[in-house]
């Protein structure tokens, strides 16, 4: 019985079970979405803005917006880690973090993702917080004070190694994906 | 009141505060650790595996376990994405993924991250999955059949997209933390 129930669930989708599952991008993009908006500010590198792409992508989030010096499609270095998420997901590119963020504040709830004095845990997300619209920031230095200021509060990823880090593209799959969690269970 | 409360939220931590709140990697090495262990079997890029070590430094997990033909350190290209978690990571390198498998089966339950028909979520994981072995393989063609008949599970991120797919490392950030955040729950 034990064995019986390993077998099912030992069977690997084959890449045509995986294709049939897939949509279309028509498809994905009639979808409705998950209320949850990204924005990236001022990400150097093209492949942690081509990863987010992807991920956004299989994350089915409502929009990513990138502000800043972040770079944009079309950009050969995005594609190369977006692998044609840039097709898929709805996206687009505002110079003016402030602009970008004062616009997700008429519909979302702006949450930086940033280490602060009495952090709040990115477990913690509840129904007051969507829609929500989650702020990552540059590599090294984050999310500049002026621009945490004006978002309407900040959570983060528990640190507990010698590091203290984590690649940016890594802690936006967390985060993302544990907001989609949360938006699932509040759907039910 | 509210404006009092995200003040409080929104200081971010100074690099000092963030130094002062390290480990150093003497602490770390004899801190608790997760009851959790990770496997890379036949990953290809050493950026992956650098990523790796760096998002298991930060969730404080057991040990790391690298196989097959999954680079290992001491490599320049690993290094330039662990930034330093090869020093304070428990691993080791086995070729055989098999005697891999079956050591951590003497005390793990040894979990695939794969695509697989009837495939179980990765936000299912209960007391019953502890401790627990998480398998990740290659980032073109996963976990190889034979591999993946050996293991005692498998469990997979929800896919909404239209790529049905992630990066490995973020893949690895996602589940990495949600075993994470159970293991948590479970201990209260």
């Amino acid at each position: 019985m034990y064995f019986h129930n390993l077998y099912r669930m030992m069977k690997k989708l084959s890449y045509t079970e995986i294709l049939k599952s897939r949509k279309t991008i028509e498809q994905f993009k009639k979808n409705m979405h998950y209320p949850i908006s990204v924005i990236l500010h001022n990400i150097r590198s093209m492949y942690n803005v081509g990863t987010f792409f992807r991920t956004c992508d299989a994350a089915n989030i409502n929009e990513l917006i990138l502000t800043g010096f972040t770079p944009y499609p079309p950009r050969n270095e995005i594609e190369k880690t977006a692998l044609g998420a840039t097709d898929s997901v709805a996206w687009r590119y505002e110079k003016n973090i402030f602009d970008a963020i004062n616009k997700q504040k008429l519909t979302s709830k702006v949450v930086a993702v940033e280490l602060t004095q009495g952090g709040r845990q990115y477990t913690s997300l509840n129904s007051d917080d969507y829609p929500l619209c989650l702020v990552f920031g540059n590599e090294l230095t984050g999310i500049d004070d002026n621009v945490l200021e004006c978002c309407d509060d900040a959570i983060e990823i528990p640190m507990y190694g010698v590091k203290h880090s984590l690649n940016v593209g890594v802690c936006g799959g967390i985060v993302i994906f544990e907001a989609v969690r949360i938006a699932g269970m509040l759907e039910k």
